[in-house]
């Protein structure tokens, strides 16, 4: 049975049946009408979880794709740009930005902590001659396991001419995002979060602020050009390159079941996951990094207790009890573990997987509470 | 039974039972040892099948992002380039050197002829200061049905310092391609063809005289740096960004039955197919594109008969009789249609497609002699 893994990772998720049977559909002609029908569907829908009325665009890459594409067709050489470094993804903004030649400013804070909208209005206030182009931040850092206030940080930007672009990528739908109403101009999410699906496909929104910049950008673009995704989504509801169609097959049926469910209750389902995680690894006497204020609905990052090798618990979880987790990354690497529980994940998943921790931690010499963290989330799921 | 239809296009190809049943298997955790072994497997598979031991890397993308990848990666803004340009993918090369400022020079030549080894060899003699820093081909031009002649070509470029580029995406598998005896430094490959998987997954070998101009390469590269894909392969088995994983599993299937069935098979197997298709449509007193010695063995484009509109043929061919087939591309767009027959394909699939295509001819008011394609396929089968 060494098969049945369960995945408790911050992505990808487990695949629900339905979509496990969408990917295996026999392979369809991606430039026929049938199929630009699908991709205008999915863009229809995947725009709802967005809550955006702007252009949303499917890019075949993995989130870091989308990524670049938030960098590469918006900023030219020498633009200043401002980054909020708040952990390992934040990181990559900076990776990213410094790649293309932008001129960037840092505003960096404790991993594990939220960004500070106060930092980010002063050094926007600060750029009086407006010549910064951008502002990346992060919506759920999935490294440290908090969720940033994207709604106070956009605000804290004002009237300043910056775009403001987010990476959602394992918040989207995990937590509210109001792309539209919060004014992001540009928001990346990925398919193996919340969608549910394998990696492969990302999404791009682009508001008008955003394609205004885009105009005046230089640096070359082709397989991640914005410019000639609208051009052939506006025009033939299809893609300047072959897409993942069969991601794209799947995503039409995880996008049903996320109907279904309604975004409302997926992101109540969450953040009782969060509820269920926290209140077990606080009653082994294990600190979360994040704050209660600021902690994840994907996922729980865990101080590992005492001096434990972070690495033999997610090795004894993975090999003994067929529970993956996952270890710190960046320079937290060795510092925390993290418990992912977003996307097809159920309470009986986290039972098990508290009930697994308990045990690799005692077998690890730690004195370890059997049951008590198992009893926190029973408790809170009899509360219903 | 709308619902089964008869892929015949270049790409993607229809899918293997065994393939969907791999592609629908459970989500599993990209960065743990299982998924590392996986990747070193497939690795190793497919630089059999490129007959190559030079580095070969995977990205999560379509076939134009490895496209990308081959000119981004080498190629600093002013440098000197050669496209050999006879087809929609050719133009490809120049629409892509172009973006990233490359210098570039064309040689031209007639949609439907092969390229021309002299005239390569002319350009790179006349490049008395060996400026020119790659010569960009393609193996089968999917837009015209031509596989040109790449050992040639290669030939031709003698010892001038350029690196020779390939584009065989729809080739790769099909036709014979000796990557290291035929001194190709860079080939491209993509999932959706001979390996007959849907697309998303792009394969890109590097020859060590690329990675020496990569050296020298100031061009941004970030989602697409082959030097960051190589490192992540070579120290962790694993890819710098998360995966296509379902795709890469799927491949783990595919590339075990093309094991089964051996290169040489299917070439073989390919060869037959462009060589009963093409009597088919000789019989119905058709025209294909490409001369028998340049002709492709994985598409086969046909002239027009008369003044039918393409558009028509394939329109009538899907909604009427469920078998999809394409029009042609960029100025050929309306001039011919083209008969997919690479990936899993059977002589069946071919046999039903020529009957298809008669009525098709026939019903738009074109003469066409019922069951003499059909027949001519037949011959073919019956001398076994």
């Amino acid at each position: 049975m060494n098969d049945k893994q369960l995945l408790m990772i911050p992505g990808p998720t487990p695949i629900p049946q339905r979509v496990l049977h969408a990917l295996a559909n026999p392979a369809v002609g991606h430039r026929t009408p049938g199929f630009s029908a699908i991709i205008r569907e999915v863009t229809d829908k995947v725009k709802k979880i967005y809550r955006t009325e702007s252009d949303l665009l499917t890019l075949t890459s993995s989130g870091s794709g989308a990524m670049e594409a938030a960098v590469s067709n918006f900023i030219n050489p020498g633009d200043k740009v401002l980054v909020l470094e708040y952990g390992n993804f934040a990181e990559r903004w900076i990776k990213i930005a410094k790649t293309y030649g932008a001129d960037v400013q840092v505003i960096a804070g404790q991993w594990g902590r939220q960004a500070d909208p106060q930092a980010l209005a002063q050094a926007l206030t600060a750029d009086t001659a407006k010549e910064i182009k951008a502002v990346y931040a992060t919506h759920n850092e999935t490294s440290t396991g908090v969720t940033h206030d994207i709604k106070a940080l956009r605000e804290a930007c004002g009237d300043h001419p910056a775009i403001f672009v987010v990476d959602a990528i394992s918040g989207m739908a995990v937590s509210p995002l109001e792309v539209d109403a919060w004014k992001l101009d540009v928001v990346v999410s990925g398919s193996q979060k919340a969608f549910m699906l394998p990696p492969g496909l990302a999404f791009i929104s682009v508001s008008p602020k955003a394609w205004a910049l885009q105009k005046a950008c230089q640096t070359p673009s082709f397989y991640f050009s914005l410019k000639a995704a609208k051009k052939n989504l506006d025009e033939k509801n299809t893609t300047p390159y072959t897409p993942a169609a069969s991601l794209i097959t799947g995503l039409q049926e995880s996008l049903l079941m996320m109907e279904e469910e309604g975004l409302e209750n997926i992101q109540a389902r969450h953040a009782r996951y969060r509820e269920m995680v926290r209140a077990a690894v606080k009653a082994l006497g294990l600190t979360p990094l994040a704050a209660d204020t600021a902690a994840s609905a994907a996922v729980t990052a865990v101080m590992k207790p005492g001096d434990i090798d972070v690495k033999q618990i997610t090795k004894i979880m993975r090999d003994k009890y067929n529970v993956v987790i996952a270890a710190g990354q960046g320079k937290m690497e060795k510092e925390i573990f993290r418990i992912g529980h977003l996307g097809y994940i159920t309470e009986a998943d986290i039972l098990a997987t508290i009930a697994c921790l308990e045990m690799t931690l005692k077998g690890l010499g730690w004195d370890c509470p059997l049951g008590k963290g198992v009893a926190a989330v029973q408790e809170i799921m009899l509360k219903g």
